[in-house]
């Protein structure tokens, strides 16, 4: 016996995304034909042009001391630029010591983690929710306490009230969401933040509403040329946890950030415990390149109109062929029902014809399934007849 | 209240190297002259030219998809060469899955304890030990369990068997090591691996020794040559974390990797743990751009003399001012023994001439102090006259 015993059973009922992902291995291996694989949430797409002509500038400009360790938190000209980028997007008053350089979101949720949460303290999220959102918790001694949302993918203040306890440190929500690609309304955030107003009130220290959301500037529709509801301005005590994976395509870089709102107090002591939190936990701090490049990024973004046409070409073929989606305005996912009702079922059949997607069952929501769209046109478009089969083989007349 | 009560305490028991750097910053800002700071391990060389070569070459190919996430042990190239490079270096025949690509050797070191350490199972490390090793264990649920080293910081058997229990999970050494610059001799190893087999058979499973090494390529003397005794050559079950932190000079970046030995079982397994812990974990995987370049950098090192004539100058001149220093055969520390025995008093006299070091009760043995010279010359330098007055004030004739 080698390893933890309770981490061999973790790997036992390992992620059922991972699953899959070892499944189009197989696949892929098989000698029997393409796989059209839409389960990794892995974009194709490549960096903006940007990205390369700042790596080379800084290269050029030949700079020392590029490479050594810098405080734990990151370098402070960085967290100035990513402050006064905040500024600007939100309208709150960020400084440099509101932002904390992190190895990726969840390198930044795990640090934050550590930081905030007491032995046994509660972590709230929503269903269908990201499955490591219970591994983030665990590990650092929290308990994690699961509440569902509603048939569109909102939350009712009623479900949540029921869930709030004097042991509610952090409630946890994802906005636009993975896996459902659903952002939040200004009704849910509101919902959320007169619970948690109240329960903050009643237990007499703050409940921390936590925004996972590195899809943040990755939507549709209402929402390109007008702001998404942003809980930061719904909610005082609410914490950003982001990255540069999506939006800028190096999720392999581990480069991303949390943010505290200015409205949150003891900033001092929270930044202290998040950079001690970092080097205990063996970040130490974000890759300094990666660092060094930001500043001159930060209005920088894939070209979003490669995700949109692969959003509407899907959302009109699965609806026409009798899907029932939600319509995602966020992200590159879409999560439909389906077809008769058993996402197993489902996810086998459509494996049959060489197409991989999520059950939701790995997203704790049975009944549905997660597409992700961040490939090219031809695994797209070589997976939708596959789609109508199987509706035809499995949807069940009404 | 904001941040846990456990984290709060931590905080104000924080690493005596990190107050000495507080310390520093303060000085540093407070107008009165330059600080002689040799306190932190953060190098000021470059490096070397070879590094930024293969960043131009990688930049020059214009390849895509360098981006992406890999799985989360690593690419398979990178992978494979320093598997490669390793069978060179310690005759072992090592292949990629024996090597696990990490955030920094601290990110590698969380993960191998997350992935091993069932609940309350034991850590033993050897005093004067890295301070944050203790917290690395208690992260995922382990316990430390302290050893002290012999005069020369070498390790006795007898001290390590009254140590081990069944609860012993893993033996922890740093060779060469920090604080005191030794390098184990064979002596040591052979101590080690016997009381490890011993102990192994007694308890039916095996307990792992894993040899942090940043500093594993940073020898002098009679190790430039020959290679410095390898834990890989004595004990089956030996794990290496290290990084390139230290030998190409960017701790900053956060690029190392676990080796397990060739003779380790399970190793599928053992691998498998590992990928799952670095994405629960946060870190996911090392930083991509990295990756890419370590294949060609593998036999690249920053220049040893650099740090050989500062080692020589400081140990010549602490020797004739009468302090007395155990001969450190790598890294770039010294540990001499603090005049009058008080380390506490030592770093006070020290610092009113401008001057930090760390004490020793910062590594948990008192009496001593760590000097890092991976500092200019300048620095260096400027703190040789305030070593030899605070020598004066404070050594009591024998």
């Amino acid at each position: 016996m080698s390893i933890a015993h309770h981490i061999r059973n973790a790997l036992q009922h390992a992620s059922m995304i991972r699953r899959v992902a070892d499944e189009g291995i197989k696949m892929r291996q098989d000698g029997q034909g393409s796989v059209f694989d839409l389960s990794l949430g892995n974009p194709l797409i490549e960096p903006p042009p940007a990205f390369y002509e700042s790596m080379k500038q800084l290269l050029a400009r030949g700079k020392t001391g590029l490479h050594r360790y810098m405080p734990n938190n990151g370098y402070p000209e960085t967290r100035a630029a990513i402050a006064a980028w905040l500024r600007t997007d939100l309208d709150l008053p960020f400084t440099g010591q509101h932002v904390f350089l992190s190895v990726g979101a969840a390198g930044g949720i795990n640090t934050l983690f550590k930081a905030l949460l007491g032995p046994s303290e509660e972590v709230i999220f929503f269903a269908p929710y990201f499955v490591e959102y219970g591994f983030y918790t665990s590990n650092h001694g929290g308990l994690p306490v699961i509440v569902e949302t509603n048939d569109e993918f909102q939350i009712d203040a009623e479900s949540l009230r029921k869930a709030v306890t004097e042991k509610t440190r952090i409630v946890m929500i994802n906005t636009p969401n993975n896996p459902t690609g659903v952002v939040y309304t200004a009704e849910s955030l509101r919902n959320i933040s007169e619970v948690l107003r109240d329960a903050s009130t009643r237990y007499g220290r703050p409940i921390y509403l936590l925004n996972d959301t590195p899809y943040r500037r990755m939507v549709y529709d209402e929402y390109v040329d007008a702001q998404a509801p942003d809980p930061m301005h719904f909610y005082e005590h609410t914490i950003i946890a982001t990255s540069f994976s999506k939006d800028l395509a190096i999720p392999g870089e581990r480069i991303g950030y949390v943010a505290f709102s200015p409205q949150i107090e003891d900033i001092q002591e929270i930044d202290e415990a998040m950079a001690f939190c970092a080097r205990i936990l063996g970040f130490v701090n974000a890759p300094a390149w990666m660092q060094h490049l930001l500043p001159s990024l930060l209005d920088t973004q894939v070209d979003m109109s490669w995700y949109a046409k692969k959003r509407q070409r899907l959302l009109s073929f699965l609806r026409l062929t009798g899907y029932t989606c939600t319509t995602p305005k966020g992200a590159f996912y879409i999560y439909p029902k389906a077809p008769g009702g058993d996402d197993m079922a489902f996810y086998q059949e459509l494996k049959r014809h060489r197409v991989l997607v999520v059950p939701g069952s790995g997203f704790g929501r049975a009944g549905y399934f997660r597409i992700a769209y961040c490939m090219n046109d031809e695994t797209i478009d070589g997976a939708l007849p596959a789609f109508a089969k199987a509706y035809e083989t499995l949807h069940k007349p009404e």
